[in-house]
């Protein structure tokens, strides 16, 4: 089963991409070839989308077309026998509309997504102020982080705090465990006052051998050996100081950042 | 008008955040309080949910209810008098299995947004490599670059760099024009090489000054006079050398990093 899958956007078209693919995920045994059309937001660029799309079908399926575009003329221009549209607005709005008397303002440029909920200033301060304090880089003024994540080297720490900043505008630190840590069997000095905005990530030995090998094969530092002692030190550390812990083996690193926002209420 | 309104998800709660508040801002007159309840992934954990929306639910209005949930008896759990329910997977599942002739798997963890697509340590890798190159910090390896951003101070090429690394798996580096490039008159020697991968941010002087203002407040270096100086100057060396310039004043990181993508065929 092959079908040709294409993404309609009078934005980004990431709301779209991402709707799509999880539906077109559940359907496992469908081959797809994925395109995005995005800023389709006139009269002419509806028309010259269609015509791609037309032009590119082929064999006797329909293309799937997962459309956010918002104006209604636009999204008439989709409504072709030849193509199966799926239209995310129309199948929304007018229930909102009827749900809430009143109607919808149908212009493009309000869709934003949830970024615009997190003030634009405050993500730009956030992504600075992680990447400033990643990776134990600098320890000064933890007192403004929500929450800081300790681990080994490469179980997460940095994409997950990324995230929480370019997603939320958290301003997450980030701090490595390492052997000296381990030899000293005590919470680095600079963590201790912040005890309570400590979160521990782990991960399982395998998965983390395979991370760290990727970055430096053959080496003692992505042994699996290494990865089990490094790992046990961590988890025995977070035993010790009573610091909650995540183990990130299976986890996507959306999941792990909404994982850690609901353990902290990191939005409230 | 005021509503309340909840996200329901049995995964990271993104699709639903990210489709609800694009639907949502299509009626701006709505006020309303929301709130996301993630990882709804079994009957309890459903029924739980609904208890807690109910009791949240005050006033004579029906909470608007957004929900990705995909497997049917959880879903079902939501189809409540008290509630009105946008179920996302049954609008578009039903249609989309009737097309394609077969049945949907309807299992929980498939939909993990776009971000499956790009394999993780890609995208993991791509991170590292942003940040080691970020602001000119590290020059070596550009070639392994498919795009490298340059702009003066807080045009928008840190957080466009680290999107482009995070959701889309992409290794971008960025350059930062400084003052002694402008009284050389000429690009960096480190750039010269990569001129074909190169792309300028510019922005508005007044947005730049504000920008710079919420860093260091009353400075030379936020001075309107001195972000006119600069963008000036930024913008003659990116006609000189024949690189394409985005003006990003207007945009989220996340129309700068899809029309970048889209300017340079990123994805193919």
């Amino acid at each position: 089963m092959q079908r040709q899958v294409f993404f309609i956007s009078d934005r980004t078209g990431i709301t779209a991409e991402t709707l799509g693919h999880g539906l077109l995920s559940q359907f496992p045994q469908l081959r797809q070839t994925r395109q995005t059309f995005r800023y389709v937001d006139s009269i002419d660029k509806a028309k010259e989308t269609l015509a791609s799309i037309l032009q590119m079908a082929s064999g006797k399926d329909k293309p799937i077309v997962i459309s956010t575009v918002i104006a209604d003329e636009l999204r008439e221009a989709f409504a072709h026998p030849d193509i199966f549209l799926l239209d995310l607005f129309a199948a929304f709005i007018k229930p909102l509309e009827h749900e809430l008397g009143v109607e919808s303002s149908h212009k493009v440029g309000h869709s934003h997504g949830c970024v615009d909920d997190v003030n634009y200033a405050q993500r730009i301060e956030a992504i600075n102020y992680t990447m400033a304090h990643d990776d134990g880089l600098n320890t000064r003024n933890y007192e403004r982080a929500p929450l800081i994540l300790v681990g080994v080297s490469r179980s997460g720490k940095t994409p997950s705090s990324l995230y929480l900043a370019m997603q939320y505008g958290l301003s997450v630190a980030n701090y490595p465990l390492t052997e000296e840590d381990f030899d000293n069997d005590n919470l680095p000095k600079v963590l201790q006052p912040y005890k309570q905005k400590l979160y521990g990530l782990t991960i399982s030995a395998q998965r983390l051998s395979q991370i760290r090998s990727e970055r430096l094969p053959n080496s003692h530092y992505a042994s699996l050996r290494q990865c089990q002692s490094e790992l046990a030190s961590a988890e025995m550390m977070f035993r010790k100081y009573s610091i909650p812990v995540l183990d990130v083996t299976q986890m996507s690193v959306e999941e792990i950042s909404t994982t850690l926002i609901d353990a902290r209420n990191l939005l409230d």
